[in-house]
């Protein structure tokens, strides 16, 4: 019975991951989600309280995936960007998941231990390579932490003509490549 | 007459800016916004058609400030970060309406004539500069654009312990000025 369970928990969340994706929290219909996981929607509610509980309970279940599914490397913060960016390319549904969540129930994730430890660790990391003088020191680790995530996690536009699907995402990695670089690299010239 | 019926838009566009903000389309409900803009709820949707029709009418209504509210100046590029830092921090509820419209409406806001045309502006005005060598080159405008408004615009994260709020706020606008000096600033050691 504890099998069953939790195979039937993992549809529903894994049924919730695209509905709530797609849709978001407001627009999630549990009716539709229960219907896709094969699943009671009683029994959904019994088991994570309400539609607010099932979306936070699936934003975790991804929550290493999305934090650390990607290892962070300090010491290789270029190659760090590049695999991040493939990743989100791989991942969209957790992406659209983490800023639905960003939106709709603002500020909870990183009042989840996990989140707060696993930034922890990532910002430690920077402050320690930048105390050794291998990157740049003049943002605070935190807020070099912050800009390294805006460049790796921005929204590209539409792309230049002319080139093939691919050759837009082989340019929009070098950019974020090259942000990256510019952002950590030691120049004397770049003080604040 | 016309007159009313201008002042009644206005005033729908106005609640309805509020009630996107705050929970987006999926969220947002016409009989609310309608009683808080004092305005017939059948009125609403013989002016705007449905829902969606109001949603995009309320960021097109707010899309000549959000594109061009901080007039850009490819010149003095640190100097409109810290500017429109300051706007996005004066008007939140623009930001949410954005974020809310490229999730559940995505990529309709770029194909809006006057979106691509001040998207359009600035990239060129960037070319411009770095033509002329007074800005670093090695991205290509399109994307050195989305750069920069990615690290303006990064989610800034809960600040370091012991600072004032608005100690945060300067850290923070100091913060994104550095990552966008950082971004532009010609120096051979940072070359790709």
């Amino acid at each position: 019975m504890v099998r069953d369970s939790a195979a039937t928990k993992a549809r529903i969340l894994n049924a919730a991951t695209a509905e709530f994706a797609e849709r978001g929290l407001a627009g999630a219909r549990v009716d539709r989600l229960a219907a896709s996981a094969g699943a009671n929607k009683q029994l959904i509610y019994a088991y994570f309280g309400s539609k607010e509980g099932l979306f936070d309970a699936t934003l975790e279940a991804h929550l290493e995936t999305l934090l650390d599914g990607v290892p962070f490397d300090a010491s290789d913060l270029v190659g760090y960007a590049r695999r991040l960016f493939d990743f989100n390319l791989a991942h969209p549904e957790l992406g659209r998941l983490a800023r639905w969540h960003a939106l709709e129930r603002p500020g909870l994730l990183l009042q989840l231990p996990v989140a707060g430890a696993s930034v922890g660790r990532k910002i430690a990391a920077l402050a320690a390579e930048q105390a050794a003088g291998r990157i740049d020191d003049s943002l605070p680790p935190a807020q070099l932490f912050v800009m390294l995530l805006a460049v790796i996690h921005a929204e590209q536009g539409p792309g230049a003509l002319g080139l093939s699907a691919d050759e837009q995402t082989a340019s929009a990695r070098d950019a974020v490549a090259v942000a990256v670089h510019r952002l950590i690299s030691r120049s004397p010239s770049l003080g604040p």
